[in-house]
């Protein structure tokens, strides 16, 4: 690969960043919006997750172009790691214009209780995603392995949460209706967690050429 | 691509084939374990999904493989298409154990009511990804694109079921966790049907060269 491909390489990890960057204000637009019962703010992440669809088809088209210049080994996994991250960003994009809309659903009756653990939740999500990206920037696989044991916290925090919502239905069934909203919304964060994970687990494949996904995540830390 | 590239190509095909044969199985399996009640078949999916996920690998390696073959343009579209289905398939092998999850929970408490709609929805989603997989193995643009109408019957018979059960539960609580275990179960399903989506989206793709992706899909049908 020459010159002139490294640096569309780089325009392709540059486009990529940007892409995540949308998709993290996407989910902490969605979560200020429940927070602070912000009904435009939470309509502002579908614009957001708008432009994170088109970034999507562009960064497909720029990894598909660059693939058909038979780029060298090295080049190659780089590219089709990048095509994989962007799939899970795209992805993490609708779960957040997912948790924007249950906001809304939620901001129209009262507050259940203050918010503690789905912001905690989200701001775990971000942090994954945030490192997950950086150790593809920085080529740091070590920083990508630290990130899947967090998955496990965040599943933790889910399940705990979700075990409190089912009491509340249980005790006052009035607040079914909005314990099924949060259930909903925890889901989705708990899905960027995932998502998360998928790109620190495709960041050790390109660092390392081993393929850690399908729970040999614990073998090799 | 030589002829013994073609060879390889319809390798990757038969293997993305018996991969989406697993994925229907499974989804049946986890759906018979519910209506009939049957953990031993509910435990079975679990085998099902861990050879999805082998098999996933696989096809990853073969189209990396040939990835670095510098094929021809057709043929390159061709590989990043069958890498794309093969993760929208793991993805849906995973619905299929959480299927199969939730059904040995349901399974322990009494039957809420007899299944309907569910296994209605199931039969959908595996007639979607039944279609999306055929459209792709025949070339069959006009298969590919009937396959995305019929997400939304799916996400209309997914809403109902889910206004049915929230009722339910607010008429009688004792059926909460019962209820909360139907509707994780149909998420489930709805969530295959989208994958089946995606991987028809991809063939009309790789049929047609345009990318029919993120609300595009009404416009040529």
């Amino acid at each position: 690969m020459n010159l002139h491909q490294n640096q569309e390489l780089a325009e392709l990890k540059d486009k990529l960043l940007a892409m995540a960057s949308r998709v993290e204000t996407a989910i902490t637009k969605g979560i200020r919006a429940l927070v602070e019962r912000d009904d435009d703010l939470a309509s502002k992440v579908k614009i957001e997750d708008d432009e994170i669809d088109e970034l999507e088809i562009e960064i497909d088209d720029m990894a598909v172009a660059l693939l058909a210049k038979a780029p060298l080994a090295r080049d190659l996994r780089f590219i089709i790691v990048a095509m994989k991250i962007c799939q899970n960003l795209e992805r993490a994009g609708d779960e957040a214009a997912g948790v924007a809309k249950q906001a809304i659903r939620l901001n129209r009756e009262e507050q259940l209780k203050p918010y503690v653990d789905i912001p905690r939740m989200a701001d775990m999500a971000l942090d994954m995603l945030h490192r997950s990206l950086d150790a593809f920037v920085t080529g740091n696989a070590t920083v990508a392995r630290e990130v899947l044991p967090m998955d496990l916290e965040v599943d933790d925090l889910h399940k705990q949460l979700q075990r409190e919502l089912v009491s509340y239905m249980l005790e006052s069934p009035s607040t079914i209706t909005r314990c099924l909203a949060l259930l909903q919304l925890a889901k989705r964060l708990e899905r960027i967690a995932d998502h998360a994970t998928n790109i620190a687990e495709e960041v050790v494949y390109l660092l390392e050429g081993r393929d850690i996904r399908h729970g040999n995540k614990g073998l090799d830390t």
